[in-house]
């Protein structure tokens, strides 16, 4: 059976899995719920999305997506407020930077209407899936990838479009040690590495085990040309702050422009904190660390919002960071949380009301 | 019903679609065999394969492969002789490869005897598949991809492994006209351009779409720190002649290892070709276009073949390549196709009789 909602075709799972999952201790992206949204480009263009059960997906084994990587994907959270209100955080941002990566991945683009649509009316019919929990929330996984067929490295000719949401709690568990990469790179100048393209995530997995096995939770990309300019982590941008001027490096072909870095430096600014967008060196940051200088280092990104980083390793040393009483992690952390969760005045018009 | 070759199980197809093909027309990797070898690695290990009729693959919409990228694949080709041998070229290479594909993407290898067992057997159960037609061959695509779930950017647990076959045509009709890239890059240093990783691809279809809309077939592409030096092109290594001598780039961590192209280099030398294999930069191959003394530069892969290249585009200008009586591309290709195919002795043992 199915309704219309939105102008969205609905069609209802037959049962709900939402009795088997604790609420109370949820892990990151580990239980899906109950539907999905479904756009598929075929014959030259994309066709209206439907709302339908979460439930596997069937491919060719000759699908593209097999082969040669053409997928994208974005990464956005969803809150409820004291009076069961959904809430999203700059969606439209999210869907601009999905063709921004489309079209560097040869993906047809998709309209704004398909994404927007299909995605309030998801959220409406999943919205007992929302957490409700402090530091919970419903990561929302929108992405497209090939099904068009072929052993012949071009585009695909068909495509698939699919968000889909996962409740879920903190990304990192505790603070964070991250390991400055001297060797192994993330993108390359006129890459991909701006994009949220699958291939950019695939290729840290293998250095991140090496940092792994030596004690750290992330790496810290490096330019792949000379390894001493700082560009990002795993799926976060990264802030150091200098007594007390925070520093973030400007996005490049090789960076991506993350939602919550830029909403981190309106904020900044708001609250009296110099910040400075300029190239950061290695060996500043080692100098800051070695002289007193350096107070915080953080990674900024949708999925793990603001994470404290606890120390570094670079060349064989390990540096600590100072605990210090207030951080601006910590404050910056609760001013975006309190305006994503309706806590909080918006004076950016950020929140978005479902 | 099931059998077993070589160790492996064999689930036949009910009925057989070689009777729809029409052998004399085969375009490159359009039409899949009736069956194909699975592997599955879950539990910690890679399982013993089977040969199953080809037959849709369904996934998880949280499955790895279409969120973070982590696929790899080879590419082979399958010949018969006269006498309806079948027959691979240095394979082990391949299987190799896969391993040190698998390696950098963070994908457990794989066992030797289930690549070699499970080819043979797949070949021998498809055998009638294998085109006699000359310049035309079974193309194998053995593959791995993330089946494992989970919105969380880190290695999957869980992989499956596929070789498909497609009897297949000429990868490019007729000369290939190529543009030496200025903005965009393949890879990074201390990147996967090494590996066969389906990302590498992916980001290299919007510039070559560039590339085919100013009239040219396929990228060369160039180092993505200054592009002053040839790297190679979407699927195939480079050569080039200047004068007498056949120069093509060395292999590195940006740069796929092809078999095509050390094979090459072996027989030029056993031809008395005078080889060099060291860094080529674009200004040297302009400048030798410039004063006559660029005579050739070809394509070498498996898909391809060697593929000459009748000219090239470089800052806007255009240079043509002469168009020779006796080129080196055609005896070389003459005498790799001979070995491949049975047709001449072959001293390297390269030639594998399944
Ligand atoms: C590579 C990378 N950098 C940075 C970010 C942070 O971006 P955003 O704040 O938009 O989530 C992400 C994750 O989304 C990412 O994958
Ligand atoms: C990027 C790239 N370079 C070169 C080659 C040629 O390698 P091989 O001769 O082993 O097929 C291929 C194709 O296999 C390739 O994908």
């Amino acid at each position: 059976m199915s309704t219309i909602v939105n102008d969205i075709e609905v069609i209802k799972a037959n049962h709900t899995k939402i009795h088997d999952i604790d609420f109370n201790n949820l892990k990151f992206g580990h239980v899906f719920s109950d539907h999905m949204l479904e756009c598929d480009y075929k014959d030259g263009k994309w066709h209206t999305p439907k709302v339908v059960p979460y439930a596997p997906i069937s491919l060719d084994p000759s699908a593209k997506i097999f082969h040669y990587g053409q997928s994208i994907f974005e990464g956005m959270k969803a809150y409820k407020d004291e009076d069961d209100n959904i809430l999203l955080f700059r969606p439209l941002d999210n869907f601009k930077r999905l063709n921004i990566s489309a079209k560097r991945l040869a993906i047809p683009e998709l309209p704004e209407a398909f994404f927007m649509d299909g995605l309030k009316t998801l959220l409406k019919v999943d919205s007992d899936w929302i957490p409700k929990k402090e530091g919970s929330s419903l990561y929302i996984r929108p992405f497209i990838f090939a099904t068009g067929k072929g052993f012949h490295a071009s585009p695909a000719d068909e495509y698939k479009f699919i968000i889909s949401t996962a409740p879920s709690g903190a990304y990192f568990a505790g603070k964070v040690k991250v390991l400055i990469e001297e060797k192994y790179s993330r993108s390359a100048n006129g890459g991909v590495g701006f994009a949220k393209a699958g291939g950019n995530y695939a290729g840290q997995f293998y250095p991140t085990q090496l940092a792994v096995k030596k004690g750290y939770q992330q790496v810290i990309w490096t330019d792949d040309n000379t390894h001493e300019y700082i560009e990002e982590a795993g799926a976060m941008n990264i802030f150091v702050r200098i007594n007390d001027t925070l520093i973030t490096g400007p996005t490049s072909d090789r960076i991506l422009d993350g939602i919550t870095r830029k909403s981190i430096i309106e904020l900044a600014k708001t609250e009296g904190i110099p910040v400075e967008v300029r190239k950061i060196t290695v060996s500043e940051v080692v100098e800051a660390a070695k002289n007193g200088t350096l107070k915080e280092m953080f990674g900024a990104g949708t999925a793990a919002v603001i994470s404290p980083i606890a120390g570094f390793g670079y060349k064989n040393e390990d540096f600590d960071l100072p605990e210090l009483e207030n951080t601006f992690a910590s404050s910056l952390k609760k001013r975006i949380t309190d305006i994503q969760t309706n806590k909080a005045e918006d004076p950016f018009g950020w929140r978005y009301k479902v």
